[in-house]
């Protein structure tokens, strides 16, 4: 398994499967093959050696507890590896045996291999990531001039429309998938260096055995070895936290919308969905908490990949083990909060209705600034903004209404009725954000599909 | 599994096992029956559900994998849990299916299957610290007045011992086991307060329940529920992760000495130990990396804890489940590295002879401060400081060596003979920092082992 | 200044002055002088030196901007403060100068400093911690019966008492001041053990010049230089972290609590306090913006203490450095949202009336467990659970009332009248609620002022 | 100032610069009077308030301490900053008092002056990068082709040259800053939303004013208020972390080859340089610990940018505030680490003659895999690899050398002669480290300086 039990009830069975144990063994041994294929097409190793390697590494190297277990002894699990399938080949062909990782180092193997899942890690990323979206993109049509309450500091604001939001949720979800286009184009290359990143051992051979092994894997050929150059890989695994880091910013709005007292919104409900083994009224919104759950994380497992750069000299001692162990993590939490969120957007219960209620007792304060904006003239800017905060808080203890409270100020007598009428309106406040949020909408177009490749 | 592969081969394999799946299911099970028992023996449920629940929950609740897929949607893996476990009640007695959980919530039971957990874990830790701790004690005092080059911002400064090093590796470990015992004993309680904390369903039996409850498991009973109190709870993770730190350093220190080029300690070597999948010669220090790597990894850990610590009104959304799914690293990555560094230091290979020679290579350079405090009478501070920067650079651009160097130096006539030999003395130095380490030794008496451990 | 603009804000201005400028150089100052004073009274230095170099430590050492640009040269800040001390003590007296800073280093300097200025911190910490335990203490006795909605998963749950919410509040903050009072015990120690812990150049008088250092300085003597031993250090920084934890908890809480669809609680308002730069009707909750502001930072600035503790040899290169500049955050954070919060709850506006409302407008669906519990015996647990699952969405739905539905329902005629209107009894849920943060309360019997010293 | 005493002393003065009080609230003035004259061009405000603004903004806001303490009760600097504004404004002409900040919004002034100064700041970074390039090309160059000690996992692995590992340096550097040219085009841009994102005080010439008031700042227009989108500007701070580490990693390196006992490079000495307050041959690697310092805390810094996306709704409580109080450090730290490193590298102390010397120290085990591979066909893989590794550890233990062991071996007899020389040629092994690197360095081009920079 991939993660602990309650790290995997956060994160997709998909995801999972990515990083599982034998699909890390089953691409740490595509390596050993895909290399022998292309050092004998160039000549630097038998061609007869070839098809016993490739055999004995589809068919894998058997049980991987004990193979853990010989790697902490050995320093790293490549060794041990190594050892089984070299023994492999040597039952089918023990001349071939000689020919097995050759030229090849632990760091190559595992952290190509590495670079495979994530290819695939990212590969689902982005399909949720565009599933997401498309719902995004739907409620925000479907809600361009809905009113809602906007909130600043967990205060009622102003009003907007709810179009204006989802917007707000969508264009870091685009923005994201072009830089994990952009930073997964240089950060999934081929690692092969050899001992210590000169292919030594190969001889003049070397930059044509990792085109060939580049090539086969399906993964760029890169500029050398980045056995200890992990600027690449890490600003990937920083862009991925970036992602999460809007997620969360979702499930956080989602919940607090969700709220009782809120009720603007509610996640889709149905069998086995955010129930209480205690409270049979009890509906959980389980793709905000997953989301919340995921951005809590994130943060700090990017952070262990920047802890661990400063691997000293050719190869790390601590450091690159340490990032070997902190990577999965990042992408299990990021897309089991994707996939969570694709699917309660997909499903969101809006509540229109309870959007305007929450507007209208408000009291009208919310308009205060508009108000004051039409008071200014007369008044000047502080006392305006002063008599504002007043009658504000009279219409909130006395249960008035601020426009009428307004209307029978003297203060506020030159105010012209209609000019007040309109500062007030709160369907015009939400069409004018709702035209902002149509116009970013339309510059957000969707992108076609990423392969998952550079 | 309790974490991914490469995570795996920095843990040990008896910590890995105390958060497996099967482990957490079976003590989140053993809640369920220890509850039964409680309630039965206060009245609260009748005695004959007993016997049907416990049987039940010994049976067990079938495949993991799934139970975490219909985790996924319920929010929780308690729900399905409970859910799986009534259902094999009613089985075997339809009556007592009722009496499944009751008054129970699903924090209680995960939350006290965690603790129950972590008590085994500390159980493991205290164990390999106590062997870590004698190793070092054995070796300090076997070196209590070996001489070595003390090093201070990776620079030679001054002559120390061996022993004296030692003794700082240790003095850490030994106050970790105190705070260590002293953090479980208040964070290691029961978590029992059904729905919101207020044990709403059991009347006034919560409290007696409660008591049975803990006193079944073997935890303390604490005072309440703590849904959303993690202070001790994360308070523990820390000083794991402090104890972390004290063994990265050890893990660093080692790696230093083990350098070709400094070769005054070495890990013990043996089948499958530190080799290379490229280099015959290679010797590699796997218990420093081992301890480095957790080290690396631990402050992120807690960090995760300590951020998971804003937990909203009754429950988390997202922030418990966060700390559900951190929490184990802390103890795979420690638990880890103290492993490997106990075997190491039961076996650690010392070589005096370049300890002395990497003393010697400094040309006397590093006894200038002993040298400058007899110059000071003559020449004031700030010259005699002076004068030995000059003759330390000469005596290492020339070969030649600072004591010599003194005597030819007409600045220097006026000091004692003798005293310059002894401030010159390598052995003098090494014993009195060995007295230094034998006093602290002594104080640093080994605790017995600790009780919190089942 | 001690931060930057932003983090000042988020400070209080009396942390900031403990961890200024002028404070850090004067507690170095200090050191110097009271190291002169104790080497005299041994007879390390003479006795003349003792006035010169007290003199000239109280007097400064000038500009301090001048002072970092020679610290970034010369890697410490220590050595271009001691030569300026040392000029100015020859300025005085040319033969005391030869005695300042006798037998220290840079670290002893340095960390005693630090450790001088954490007491003091540690002594405004406890100051503020006992003013907030105050006001929730009076805010708990008052609200003990006071009904209002727990709240799972953001989700209304059942009914619990508004002390028995502050309770837990509470709590964690008697138990941080404890920790905290242990924690300094062993933590606020004098740093003193020269070059390289040995004391080399003070003979045999080193520990009895240690003694008198630290009780000069009001500091613990210690055992033995800790210049690379950081566990006792960091393991109270990570305590500070875990109470800013509970902080967070709280400032959510109050956030959440103060939102205007909540309306349970509010900040009190004043001049100058939570308004908006645009919008008149602002009035936002500003101790709970400081306080979760605090908890966003600390978790990270622990994390830092803990990733530099692997120093190597006898004196960090870097990493003892990084956790200097890393200290003061956790300090200024965290106190900065202690008083926000003091200051808060001591003026808290707390509104019953919405609690109550809030709960009504729940329909009684907060009592399907306590009514699942009635229907047991006649459904068993699966269909009791499904039923009130089914009538508490149709009284969201249809706006009746779960007592009212379950009387009308033909499943549940054989429940009991009384019983029934007893489990959906606000006011006794919360008397039960209070109950419970009573006897919690007394056992939280404050403490007696800290007093920041062992 | 910007930061505490010990966190100035890792950072240059010149970032302490950027972002210190003055400059910060500077900009924020420069933001007001940016906007009024933007809006005064668009006609939203009368042309001759534009003046006023202007002069008082340019005069200042007063004493900044005292700002900070209204900010805290108010929330925000910008309410008393646009206060004192408003009231200098008023001083000049009472009619234009009313026209400072309109429509603004706290936020738009606080990140737009944020993004001011961290265009500054970037700028500082990318000439230093530059800087440190160029050293790092210039000694390439010159090393293309000196043999030295490859080294992984801490210990001796085969010969590079010194070329090869300083191109291993740069490439991440090169990278860096094409990096941080693409993140600041997308987040270096306007803030400007007004109270909630949607300008609503403009009318229909918010856009228009946008425009202006971005030409006038410098800065992109951007595609709407970014108030609670932060991934792009999280986004730029992950990539300074990332260069922070590759930093981390040359000071590390730099630290472990001027070890005494390695010895291979040196940091530049001079006047102030790398001393100690009590050690008179000390030369401390500064620089190096400077780097280290700052890759120790970077991590933590870009976690706490992460931690804080979550913001709600349209402002954050809290989130938006601790990541203006974290934002400096990260720049701060990095540029420290950046001055500290391109210093030093212009002026390091190479010395090929203990590259050559820790070489031959190896005796010759460093080209084990090297004559592994001409065993193997006489041997097998698994017997050449286990003759080696005994071998090996016979020229270790005996002062033997492993070519000569070799010739001495029966097994090895039918080894050609040549081939085996030219399988130990040190100078061969260094030269085809020397081409690779050559080859890369060719790839790596200097860019032109980044027109990012003010």
């Amino acid at each position: 398994m991939t993660a602990s039990l309650f790290a995997r009830a956060l994160a997709s069975a998909a995801m999972a499967e990515v990083f599982a144990d034998r699909s890390l063994v089953a691409s740490m041994l595509a390596f050993e093959a895909a290399l022998a294929e292309a050092e004998a097409a160039e000549g630097v190793i038998p061609a007869s050696a070839v098809a016993p390697i490739v055999a004995a590494s589809h068919a894998g190297i058997g049980d991987i507890d004990s193979l853990v277990d010989e790697a902490r002894r050995a320093g790293s699990l490549a060794i041990p590896l190594v050892n089984r399938l070299t023994a492999a080949v040597a039952g089918r062909d023990a001349a071939a045996a000689a020919f097995v990782h050759h030229g090849g180092t632990s760091q190559d193997v595992i952290d190509t291999a590495m670079v495979l899942a994530t290819k695939r890690a990212l590969g689902l990323i982005d399909t949720d990531l565009a599933r997401l979206a498309a719902s995004l993109r739907v409620l925000t049509r479907a809600h361009l001039a809905t009113p809602m309450l906007a909130r600043t500091l967990l205060q009622p604001a102003q009003v907007i429309s709810f179009g204006f939001k989802i917007v707000a949720w969508l264009a870091p979800l685009v923005r994201a998938r072009d830089r994990l286009a952009r930073a997964q184009a240089t950060a999934l290359r081929l690692q092969f260096g050899g001992a210590v990143g000169t292919l030594a051992s190969l001889g003049d051979k070397g930059p044509a055995v990792a085109r060939r092994l580049a090539a086969q894997l399906g993964v760029a050929p890169g500029d050398g070895a980045w056995h200890v150059q992990r600027d690449d890989w890490v600003a990937l695994g920083c862009e991925v936290a970036v992602l999460c880091g809007s997620l969360g910013k979702i499930g956080r709005d989602l919940a607090l919308l969700a709220q009782a007292e809120v009720g603007e919104v509610a996640e889709p409900t149905g069998a086995g969905r955010g129930g209480s083994s205690a409270m049979p009224q009890k509906k959980n919104p389980v793709a905000a908490m997953t989301a919340i759950a995921a951005a809590v994380r994130a943060p700090h497992h990017a952070a262990a990949l920047l802890a661990a750069m400063g691997q000293p000299h050719e190869r790390g001692l601590g450091e690159w083990q340490a990032e070997l162990a902190e990577w999965p993590s990042l992408f299990l939490e990021t897309h089991g909060a994707l996939v969570a969120l694709a699917d309660a957007c997909e499903g969101l219960d809006v509540n229109p209705g309870r959007m305007r209620d929450n507007i209208e007792r408000q009291r009208g304060t919310v308009f205060a600034e508009a108000a004051a904006t039409l008071l200014v003239p007369a008044l000047g800017k502080a006392k305006a903004h002063e008599l504002l905060t007043t009658l504000s808080a009279r219409a909130a203890s006395e249960g008035g209404d601020l426009r009428a409270l307004l209307r029978a100020e003297p203060a506020a007598r030159g105010v012209d009725a209609d000019a007040l009428d309109a500062a007030f309106d709160v369907d015009a406040a939400a069409r004018r954000a709702g035209a902002i949020a149509a116009a970013q909408l339309d510059r957000l177009e969707p992108s076609p599909p990423r392969t998952g490749t550079a």
